[in-house]
């Protein structure tokens, strides 16, 4: 995706190309297949014209079905070796490279200087998360249908709900849904249930389900792109006092979701949360939010200390939690789109759903 | 694991202590979580004799449980001012600080020189790396039960095979087994039938299951450690010639294991393989193999050019492959362990299975 856009931005900071790379078979790097579409072993180079990949002999037919048009099988030079020859037969000047320093380790950055010695280094990682920030409109397409997908799959979950035993029966399903449905994971499904619920990033255990909260934080990736949800719901009989907790939480998120309508600065939304959470903005333990793209965790990022503000065409969850160590955890997640209007993509039902 | 050998070195190379860090909830530094059975966002101090983890409010419950006894929670200083604290408050000294460079990106190395001005860096990737390839009698046991749950669900996936219509019938049933075992995932499983078998990273899509070769390689995670593991299986009715293919590669794969008994210079173990595979050594268009560990690739590194040799208590990959783009593939592949013998760890029958 906008590459264009990218290659006038590399020509107005008089940037000669960009470089990105992957090397590592099972990561993906985000930029490289945001302005691609490839994801795997390679190299991505972008001049202020021409764009090319590099990748492995065996990556080369996935790669010809890229949106890049010029594609070179790696020989057995060193890595950026083969990219210095393929720049200098595409006649790319090298006075200026942009990098990405948040995804470049130390080590990947001598072994390039060693190839590319004179060169002035420009970072490119706040032009590329600003540009990922804002959704295209076949973004906003791919991550509706993404959100679509998984609110399916959870529906389907919550009916067969009273048949899973073990939270890993949850997790197989929505797994299993996942595939079934052509997709792939943005991250690990989180089931979380009983005294469990009280830990946010709760790894899920081939142990019964627990009476009490259930915590089930679910995403799934469609075309490459993320979609992330959480609902919370109960198992057993909640308490008055219970249910008084979830309440508090779902008006606090659905007020959130309004509030934004009208208050774009971030930590003003944040610090909205805490003050309706009152005397419970102290169980109020992460982030309100994150973008969502093809990264999990992007721009922008809903936390108190943020300075910037939601942008149009942003596309990020709203997703408040409280949590009682020892004892239970409450999270209730959407993803939210920030068109003309604010419009919540993930549709399934936030009233507290009771399993007996 | 290997904590007190670590340390020991920290104190011969005076280096006054190694910093590991994590900041992305779904990733995990593998050091970190070597070192301390801790996976998550935290921070790992090892001094010369005192050891301490720095993890996020909402992970204290889940550190507390790791081999790490001190454990902090982080305040709402920056990261790396946090750290600097807790490591005057613990009288470690800073003027020698261990890092390892192949994780630590531009981004985060800049953040950590802000709080640690003066100090002189020390890249101990390597010393990790080469701690890690030696395995302990606990990781060898932890590694060889991963073995061992990987090869049943292997053999119940073939039982079951006639069943599975699309390639992601395969996948979700690995998938569940995996999960009912309580493990989690190594890498997402490869299903490639037909003439996606061509391609040595295909992604399994919802597809019927075409005839011809299909190869499977899958893994999991047992206690944070990866097995990794291939089989090829016939879908129809081979032909004579594919079946000289299939055999051609499993002799080799078998003789290689063989060959390792006294051939310990990994470059040469690699020319064997090529040797052997004649004029098909050009289909042959990957590593040879690769340590598997906490990381699924790790030391050793099989491949042509490598200098090193294989050591005693090495567990690693042996996985040949023939690939012919845009008609078939072959890819046979076991864990080994090099002990006073080597040991096949992985054991499900490689006689060609044909499923018809």
């Amino acid at each position: 995706m906008k590459l264009k856009e990218f290659q006038d931005i590399l020509k107005k900071r008089k940037i000669d190309f960009a470089l990105f790379f992957n090397l590592n078979p099972i990561e993906a790097d985000h930029n490289l297949f945001y302005f691609s579409g490839y994801s795997g072993i390679g190299v991505l180079v972008i001049g202020q014209k021409k764009a090319f990949l590099l990748v492995p002999k065996m990556e080369y037919e996935k790669a010809r079905k890229s949106r890049i048009r010029k594609v070179y099988a790696l020989d057995k030079k060193k890595l950026f070796d083969s990219v210095l020859e393929k720049i200098k037969k595409n006649k790319i000047k090298r006075k200026k490279i942009g990098i990405d320093k948040s995804v470049v380790t130390l080590t990947e950055y001598s072994a390039f200087k060693k190839s590319f010695k004179k060169c002035k280094i420009a970072n490119v990682s706040r032009i590329c998360y600003e540009l990922r920030e804002t959704k295209t409109k076949e973004e906003i397409r791919i991550i509706k249908k993404a959100c679509q997908i998984t609110d399916k799959i959870l529906t389907k979950c919550f009916k067969n709900f009273r048949r899973f035993k073990y939270e890993t029966d949850v997790v197989v399903f929505l797994e299993q849904e996942t595939r079934r449905s052509g997709c792939s994971f943005s991250f690990p499904p989180i089931v979380a249930s009983g005294v469990s619920s009280s830990q946010p990033h709760y790894e899920p255990k081939p142990v019964r389900l627990k009476k009490g909260f259930c915590v089930i934080d679910f995403g799934i990736r469609y075309n490459g792109y993320c979609s992330d949800m959480t609902r919370t719901i109960y198992l057993g009989k909640p308490s008055r006092k219970e249910k008084e907790f979830y309440y508090l939480l779902l008006n606090v998120q659905t007020a959130t979701i309004k509030k934004i309508e009208e208050e774009r600065k971030t930590s003003k939304v944040v610090q909205f949360v805490k003050n309706n959470l009152g005397r419970y903005d102290k169980n109020f333990i992460h982030g309100l939010g994150h973008g969502i793209g093809v990264e999990l965790h992007e721009l922008p990022n809903l936390k108190e200390t943020d300075k910037s503000r939601l942008k149009e065409n942003n596309i990020f969850t709203i997703e408040p939690g409280i949590y009682f160590p020892g004892k239970f955890g409450i999270r209730i997640e959407d993803d939210v789109l920030l068109g003309k209007n604010v419009e919540v993509l993930t549709k399934v039902t936030k009233d507290l759903l009771v399993v007996n």
